[in-house]
């Protein structure tokens, strides 16, 4: 019987520390959850738009598609995706076009959230876009672009857009609580995510931003703080652009990664080891382009990058949120792991108490 | 109407402060040139040598090729050069070729000053030289060779050398003031570069070299203070290396990027949009071998890498060259620019005044 | 004729300053042996372990498979090693494997000792393996399993081991003083290669491990200390894994370099100029995953990456060996050097002392 008193008395020394800390911590050995926190605002079953933690659900249904032989990462996505191929484009393979390498974090002239929103218009102006660099000539978060560039992909494939396999053929038959495109039916339980303080974000310190002129382009055009309270209106969530649009809670974040190694309420395991090979193993690593930061990806997934990303061991899969939400599987102690946070702790990004309380999990069960 | 005094204010400033300060600079929004300075021992219409800035002019034919659909990025360069496909080199694209990735910065045993002013000789060499690395693992800037390298491109296809077709195709038409191959009837213009003082390059920061065996490769056999006199040679004026033996005034130097993308005293624009795209895209980022510093490049022209080289937005394309001279055109605000200064700031490379007046232009654009 | 008599009062000046300091000092001015020395408990006969300076030995049987004509390092390894296609890795050339890019610095779940002396069965978990990486993207040094890559290799196309192509083609006919698989015959001249002393061990600095998950790829499981012990067992010795697994003088070190571009004892030079460029070529240069640091690497054998390992000009190479040993070819100044040292000199690696005595013999030679 592993003891996990330590994470939970860490977890709660966060809410005496900070008043306001609201927070949710799940985590699954194998397909059975062992821990359920929740502290502040936020009940266990409370759902929190997840920012950037939405793209390891796009992720998932990216790899069911290999799962099922329909989508091949050495594949150039023009053969999925004719469109795609103009502006001397034809070769990209889905895997260099899915982590960040094919130089397309936005759009000559910017582009709008409206146009993020209704998919077609940026998914056409992003196939119609010469890449900013030569495509794997380095890389870049491509922050919002590569939600629309998987869902255009995943559409073209499967017929049906990443929110509708994702709730298809992932969460609704497993009890995976997390959701792109949020139906009115679950807006009880929503909580909202609260930006940093404005004493925090005028002395604290802002994401390095170096002056890259490529920096500016992975962003819709207008004030980037707009994104704070995008992010909790209705539309937004109604939508759920597959890059950052999703609610989850952590208990749905966890049970994710879990399903996809493990079966969850009688449906089988999502991925075979495989898949999951080809999907974690590291397409990119280095400095990436515009923050300057070294960085890992695998196909959409985030890998572990030591000291940013210091989230698990060898073959670890996952994805942060900007408001600090943190979700990943950890095949070496077979932990799958989901937090979220109410409020975003700079400088934004996995939050640091997080990690803490993911090393904390594994030190439990090494003692256990 | 835009109001430039701050830009005018500005550059007087940097003469009241030095003395000695000769420098011009020339500025164009759109087609139209809106700042026209000079001061010292420059007149508007002096020509100085301006070392790799050359680069820029050679880059530009090198896209009229392009353009005419004679040269693709993507072929072998031994498809329009065979003798170059020695040495495991039969594959190596033209885009790799000119953007630094090649590894033939230099040749086995070292390479004089007369090899390259009478271009066959190291032409042929260079043909013959098995690449320091292996082509694409890294990239250091070619900082001769890649101008005989490209001469030798262009006169394969076009069958007169670079220097030629910039006068005939380019200048000579559009009153465009540089010269690549300077003739005698231009040298009463002409003024010397000058050398730092001893002062400054016994005390002043030196590029850094990290003793890396590379950073030797990429200049002539012998002293390489030699070079600060031999620009002013007459015969190193008048045969002008791509390289960096081009003469040329700032309003030259504007002209010349201007003419891209802009119609010149009734002669069409040189480049459509496309080709602009092509030859300004990132080619190569990252940490360049030799130097250890972080350095991008296009096709032949540098693009923008902060913090040593922030003089634009994202496409912007242009060259610097060691005297300090600068000139660029920044597609954000139509801004085609053209700095020269005559004694070369240590540690050698754009002037830090440049890159100032630069951020003074758009300033102005925004307020206007 | 050269006076090395300040290389000689420097390696005195090491034996005065510690008196536990046990060395060889060998060098090669061409075919030439001009430099020959020993101190404390090392004679200049005796045989160490030198760790990875193996590597440069495995490296060289490599480089006679590519003069012979047998071996094209752009050729897919699965091309002469069928098994190695699995997991999506057909296409990875031989170039690729042998400069730590493919991504197999180890196999999940980890692998023995036992395994690696064997040969066959780490072979085979290698063939199919799916690499950490996807290859190219990166590289880590494969400090074990690159021998294993390598001599499977050499089997697959030669049929002999390593071990025995360098014995029966290399060293045996030129006199050249260094085993992989050392025989009984021998052992009256072995030295045990000494660990640091426990006061280095816990107050020296080790090597920088940063947290990164990939670290703990590439050493068999276990306590890595063994490795001090190991290395001086029987056993390990007569087997020799061609990674780490060498014994040696430093008059055997110097002569293997010189033999690959002279005439010793009347056998011809083992490679040509062409297969020297080949091999010693940069295959990549960079940051390495694991430890974070720059390196760079030809095929298998080490070249200079200043200022880590600054042993040399353009062209050299070699290797070190965690225990301090040093062995390359500069062919700037035709110098073959061998350097092994009794104690290891933490962090590991070629031993400072080396480093220094390499640059004082090429002093003598501007001198001489």
């Amino acid at each position: 019987m592993i003891d996990f008193a330590a994470v939970e008395a860490a977890f709660a020394a966060h809410a005496e520390a900070d008043p306001t800390y609201s927070a949710q911590l799940a985590v699954h050995i194998g397909a059975e959850r062992v821990v359920d926190l929740a502290t502040g605002a936020l009940q266990a079953d409370s759902l929190l738009p997840v920012y950037s933690s939405s793209k390891g659900a796009t992720a998932t249904v990216v790899a069911l598609l290999v799962e099922r032989g329909q989508l091949d990462l050495d594949a150039p996505v023009a053969s999925y995706w004719p469109e795609f191929g103009q502006q001397g484009k034809a070769a990209i393979p889905v895997r260099q076009l899915l982590s960040h390498q094919a130089g397309l974090p936005g759009v000559d002239g910017g582009f709008t959230w409206e146009e993020l929103l209704d998919h077609d218009p940026l998914a056409t102006r992003l196939a119609a876009q010469h890449p900013f660099w030569r495509p794997g000539a380095g890389f870049m978060y491509h922050a919002v672009t590569i939600g629309t560039l998987a869902d255009e992909l995943v559409r073209r494939i499967d017929g049906r857009p990443v929110a509708q396999v994702l709730r298809e053929d992932v969460t609704a038959g497993r009890g995976i609580d997390l959701w792109i495109g949020t139906p009115a039916s679950e807006d009880g339980r929503v909580v909202e995510a609260l930006p940093p303080t404005m004493e925090e974000l005028t002395a604290g310190p802002l994401p390095p931003m170096g002056g890259d002129p490529l920096a500016g382009l992975s962003l819709p055009a207008g004030d980037p703080l707009a994104m704070f309270s995008l992010v909790n209106e209705e539309h937004f969530r109604r939508v759920g652009p597959p890059a950052a649009g999703m609610l989850a809670s952590a208990r749905g974040l966890a049970a994710l990664y879990a399903a996809t190694c493990h079966e969850l309420q009688g449906q089988p395991r999502l991925l075979s080891d495989d898949t999951i090979s080809q999907m974690s193993q590291i397409q990119v690593a280095g400095v990436e382009l515009g923050s300057g930061l070294d960085a890992r990806f695998g196909v959409i997934y985030m890998v572990p990058c030591p000291p940013r990303w210091a989230f698990g061991g060898v073959g670890t899969f996952g994805h942060d949120g900007a408001g600090g939400s943190l979700a990943f599987h950890d095949p070496n102690c077979d932990v799958s792991f989901g937090y979220t946070v109410q409020r975003l702790p700079l400088p934004g990004g996995m939050d640091a108490r997080a990690v803490e309380l993911a090393r904390l999990v594994r030190e439990a069960l090494r003692a256990g």
